[in-house]
């Protein structure tokens, strides 16, 4: 019977719970500095029971699911205290400070810094849902720098997710990151805060909201405790990623301001290229 | 058996052919400048068969949803040759420079000026489908300028493809649609734009482009040819929207600059309120 860890009881930590408890032989145990989310899991069934830290030494896997800006050093304080054959791993959307910050932890060999590319824009223990995982890709950063062992009880306990394994430099993740998920996240809170600063009446938002509105300013539910460290720990990259949303914007406010139809025309037909690429997704 | 008279075979024009014929006993007939759509149409059962313009004097029913740049021009020449019987109805995205182009037509009282809140990314007769439009808003501008019984047997159409009625001045139609759709298009096409230009790279997005991504670049799939003249007919209030929109993300980008946590989450905290609102919307 395998001793599963959860430190942070959030949508990721809490559906891997769900899925692990389905799919492997295990307990899983939760730690969570938010008393009523540990109520919550238990509750419903998300964890076994809670745990102490200083209980977490023998478990088989410790997974960190806390907020970016903590993983660091929850990752080091963890790494400090478990066995030799413990699999540790965080699910955190930023993956070159994490990398750096355990690079010299002689426990080094036990942790696997991976970014399961999966989520919705609900947040906490009761945002946790089965099978989220499925078919989903997982991307590992720096897996070289594993134990083979540990390593591949990550990627056995991976495809018990039925998860699809990625390989990644860590600044290469991070660069990525910022345009297909970091800058679609701050494109849709702007929306919706610009939408909510003019549309007084509600009522109008609600009447109107069918158009396309509600799909695009899907993210702007997301929970603000998970991004605001999110956009600080991939501050460069992303600031780099919204110069140049924002450039293109002006580029293209000033078509509709002269009436260049054709340039519009050109740059919508080029951009309807993502089709081609998305469709590609399974 | 009523005659309706479809101008424009593209998704909206398709659709409400495709549902009118399931639901009315009625012969559809469709129009449209490219010969390719009309083969489409007719092969796809989206009509029965193709009419010539000078046939649509007795049709009881003419539907207009060509690109809003030429709604005022067919409008005009569809109003100066039908019956004093014949509905005409427009469901173009912009409403005020059609109600002000046909203001002094003597059959001003045929006309219904109408957007229905109801879509797809895709374009054309191939992408019409049934149901499109059920439990959808249709708005309806200046209905006060309508023959009682023209209007009366418009609701009488609109409520057999279940939709929901709200009436509203153009202008306002005009302002609060450039929120609420057009910028989420200019939002949506320049996020594809930024990902496709920097990502030259097509697998990384393919790989990375389950976390958000595509729901919120869906919107760039969406026609040229239709969005074009929509938004150069709608430029006013559309700039305006987007300035709205740039000067919001270059405050948030300035407070990731700064590592201003506090205002980033506060930022994010309050347009969550967002959620509220849609979670309204049936």
């Amino acid at each position: 019977m395998e001793k599963i860890v959860v430190i942070g009881l959030g949508l990721i930590g809490g559906s891997l719970a769900l899925d692990l408890k389905q799919r492997i032989e295990c307990k899983v145990y939760g730690i969570d500095q938010n008393p009523e989310h540990i109520k919550k899991a238990k509750a419903l069934g998300i964890i076994d029971d809670e745990i102490d830290f200083s209980e977490i030494k023998n478990a088989s896997v410790v997974i960190i699911a806390v907020p970016v800006d903590i993983i660091p050093k929850v990752a080091t304080e963890v790494l400090n205290v478990v066995s030799e054959d413990t699999l540790v791993f965080d699910v955190g959307s930023v993956k070159n400070n994490i990398c750096v910050a355990i690079e010299k932890h002689p426990k080094r060999k036990n942790y696997v810094a991976a970014h399961p590319l999966a989520g919705t824009e609900f947040s906490g223990p009761e945002a946790a849902i089965l099978n989220l995982f499925d078919n989903k890709v997982n991307i590992l950063c720096e897996s070289d720098k594993c134990d083979w062992k540990i390593l591949d009880k990550a990627l056995s306990l991976f495809k018990k997710l039925n998860m699809r394994i990625k390989m990644m430099n860590p600044v290469e993740h991070d660069r990525h990151i910022a345009y297909v998920s970091h800058l679609s996240h701050v494109s849709s809170f702007m929306l919706g805060k610009t939408v909510l600063e003019i549309e007084k009446n509600e009522q109008a938002i609600f009447d109107m909201a069918s158009t396309g509105f509600a799909s695009t300013v899907r993210l702007a539910k997301s929970s603000a405790t998970t991004w605001t460290p999110i956009f600080l720990q991939n501050k460069e990259n992303l600031i780099r990623s919204l110069e140049e949303y924002i450039k293109n914007l002006n580029e293209f406010k000033e078509m509709i301001e002269t009436g260049n139809s054709e340039a519009l025309t050109e740059t919508m037909k080029s951009t309807n290229y993502i089709k081609t690429i998305l469709n590609g997704i399974k």
